[in-house]
């Protein structure tokens, strides 16, 4: 193996490690000996990757986004329904993205800028949400701005709740839910009509994201 | 002062402690040591009122929902709003009910029945929503119980990012925002015509509640 894949698998190996006992510590009371304990590296590999917790929990905060490709797609609402599902999809089968969405709720990690992973959605959302509005598929009184953080918010407060009632067994049920009720006050009707909203998409979005990394 | 009036304020005082160390230690590193110091009380007070953390922090949890009154109206869609806005209000000025939307939040909260919290807001919800369905106020497709579900969820992710973002001081217009994205897909349009989702209505809900309560 050569040196440098090396050093990615053991970067990745204390990634998750790190997702791991952030998830269940909090950032707060996780230390790096847990992760150390956890990982199954020396201090110095560890220190080599991360100069403290902090940077391991934003590299944690960051994976949500990270190798997060919708394909495109003409309609700009159908983008935006499939980067909803697609994360709900990662939500639900990607523990480094589960350990991520739980730091970014997590209020007492004082000193990490949970802000950045908000806004990372934010923007992915608010730049959809603009092109749709040049191309006419949003109702003429929607502010993709403000429209973007309702959309974050509501994403956010929908997981949260399916976490604390059915540890996210009933997620894209809610999700779908969620976007059934959102849609139609932001997207003219002709949109809306053609836009699939469905259960089934999330598979597909897998498969097709899928093949495309390979 | 009489011996009764003394219990309930001790009682409040101990409530209040609690709620102030959970917010700042999170429900798993708090300890009863930190909450006698906080109130001032003696051990034996305490035990006296809480027999255990878990039964003070159900306590905290339970206080979101307590004293909490909207007035009727005839639109049962009016009192859905009513009770997000006064909630919102109480959210952004009273100490108690930041801790228990916080507890309630709390992943690492093990032991502690948070799924109670977030199912008496959606009955208090749902049982609105009948009602208004019964009332011809809701679109044809609506159900009560997966809109309930959507709005406690909703609210709950714009009250986190709010917090994340600017610690509750954009919740008030965060919360409009979302009604107005929400109600439209919900409402025959008559009904949403005539409802008030205005910032202003908070204020004049909370000297409406407060009268009635002396």
């Amino acid at each position: 193996m050569a040196e440098q894949e090396r050093a990615i698998r053991t970067r990745r190996t204390i990634l998750f490690a790190a997702a791991k006992v952030f998830q269940e510590h909090g950032y707060q009371a996780a230390t790096i000996s847990q992760i150390l304990a956890e990982a199954g590296v020396t201090k110095g590999a560890l220190y080599f990757h991360f100069p403290s917790k902090e940077d391991l929990a934003q590299e944690v905060l960051l994976s949500q986004n990270q190798d997060f490709h919708v394909p495109d797609h003409p309609s700009k609402i159908q983008e935006i329904v499939d980067i909803v599902l697609l994360h709900t999809y990662r939500l639900q089968t990607d523990p480094l993205v589960q350990a991520a969405v739980r730091l970014s709720l997590d209020e007492l990690a004082h000193g990490l800028n949970r802000s950045d992973s908000f806004m990372r959605w934010d923007n992915m959302l608010q730049e959809r949400l603009e092109k749709a509005q040049a191309q006419g598929e949003l109702l003429p009184h929607i502010t993709p701005a403000e429209t973007a953080g309702i959309l974050v918010g509501a994403y956010t407060g929908i997981q949260s709740l399916s976490q604390a009632l059915t540890s996210h067994q009933d997620l894209a049920t809610r999700v779908t839910a969620l976007l059934r009720h959102l849609l139609p006050s932001i997207t003219v009707p002709s949109v809306l009509a053609s836009v699939d909203m469905s259960e089934n998409r999330i598979l597909k979005l897998h498969t097709d994201t899928t093949a495309q990394t390979r």
